[in-house]
């Protein structure tokens, strides 16, 4: 048998080279017109944008491989018919590594120190030894930022669904929240959005915690209701890969807030990504070969 | 016995308050004269300088406490006779807290996302999962960078004086530095100032690093030769929380190098500081009380 699989770019080819030759490689951005026969596995370029989803012909494609773990959209701008995976293990780790970059330079001011070059101004920072950090989310993401956190000496309190224990101790339920957030010093928010968690970090959430709390944000934007975080300027620190909306636009108010730092939506673009999607896709390619079904699908065709 | 202790400032007064009353406490700040009468234990303000302390009497002074870890230029400036005592365990955590701070940062580009707030304009970050991260210098803040760096799925190739193995690998000896620094993409620099660091990070260490190579200096800045740094401009990104002179003037040219992130010599100040001072002070008075030596002394009277 032969698998046809297209990936969006030429550098891919040659990461690609060493396939065996029932593998099919070509090119196809997305962008371009579709390839005119049927294609087995399309990897699809690495956005977070559905242009195009629309034009795509499901009876000549397979399964679409998403370079992204999240997939907003992708349903109702795909026609019916294809089996969609998202990238499972490519960015949980970075993202948490971002996540922890955010909280640290918030909280000792390197943001402050970063725009003041020039002038030799110290401020007294929060270390995160000695405070209670709240992990929002106890997903892929969650779990990743739990282990890099482990060695600073903080208290850690994990809130997810509904409450449970495991080896580490207490994962608290989300009805246990509105009590919690007063007593913790920073967030770090990783939950996926859905209808629950749209504007979660609005006016109460903010509210509950204590002056001078950092909320870190590599969620999604719309997790967070900007009018809200906007209206604590001064009170709260926010930290945000993500924004509403998004990318933020010149002269928005949330890039005036003082003490908010905003990072471009940038969780995943690091040099950890090409290795894992690489290994997602060789993957992929093996569980098709194999006549196995692919991993990771959230639409199913 | 009655112990005379003096303390920087009256916030001092109400922390010890619970002192048993064999202690007497009175506030001295190091800059107004020294009391008449003898004093067992004075803890000197926190700072860097060593002013004032030339005018001391050494005749009624027994020990001083020092709130640094490092005590650079104290036997000099000091009269002879009087025991010093550095803060052993007070600013290492939050030093190395800083240290991975400023890695971070400056790997993920988010002094650059600070600088351009109002901008969005994405970059691709190098992560610290997947690298080979130096800890030059293995001592107490060595140690405490080690411990937070753990959870990041970094190679860490750590280096000291001598080459030994303990329970983690090899921690390999500075003749080693040379051959080493070409295969690493990042060095945190934390050793203690003496006349064989002096200038470590100078030409040659700099040149045998690869382009783009992240240094983070959390040690003192005249291990760094700064002219040497600022002739990297653009090829390796500095991260550092000191610097020579300290405080960098305005209009230094190392504040204009591009891929540059000064913060102002804050390592210890932090919220971890006050409850670890506060220790070391109370475990003194104990020592003393008890007719013990004081601990971590570094100048014998």
């Amino acid at each position: 048998m032969t698998l046809r699989v297209t990936v969006p770019d030429a550098a891919w080819l040659e990461r690609l080279a060493d396939l065996d030759d029932r593998v099919e490689l070509s090119v196809w951005d997305f962008v371009t017109p579709q390839p005119d026969g049927p294609v087995d596995l399309a990897v699809s370029p690495y956005r977070n944008s559905t242009d195009g989803l629309n034009r795509i012909d499901p009876s000549r494609i397979g399964v679409i491989q998403l370079q992204t773990l999240g997939y907003d959209g992708v349903r109702d701008a795909l026609p019916v018919g294809i089996t969609v995976c998202n990238a499972v293990g490519v960015h949980e780790g970075s993202t948490a590594e971002l996540a922890v970059a955010l909280l640290l330079a918030s909280a000792r001011h390197l943001d402050s120190y970063a725009r003041e070059q020039g002038q030799w101004i110290r401020r007294w920072g929060t270390s995160v030894a000695d405070r209670r950090i709240m992990l929002l989310g106890y997903g892929g993401i969650g779990v990743e930022i739990e282990k890099r956190l482990e060695g600073f000496g903080a208290e850690l309190v994990r809130v997810a669904g509904h409450r449970r224990e495991d080896d580490r101790g207490v994962v608290h339920g989300n009805d246990e929240l509105a009590e919690l957030l007063p007593s913790v010093d920073a967030v770090i928010v990783a939950v996926p959005l859905s209808a629950d968690t749209a504007s979660l970090i609005g006016d109460a959430f903010l509210d509950a915690l204590p002056d001078n709390a950092v909320v870190v944000n590599v969620s999604r934007g719309k997790v967070a209701d900007t009018d809200a975080v906007v209206r604590q300027a001064g009170r709260i620190r926010y930290a945000a890969d993500v924004t509403d909306p998004e990318p933020l636009p010149a002269g928005h108010p949330l890039w005036e807030v003082p003490g908010t730092l905003i990072s471009p939506h940038v969780g995943g673009m690091s040099t950890a990504m090409q290795p894992r999607i690489d290994a997602v896709v060789r993957r992929q390619i093996d569980n098709l070969l194999e006549g196995r079904g692919p991993d990771s699908v959230v639409i199913s065709s």
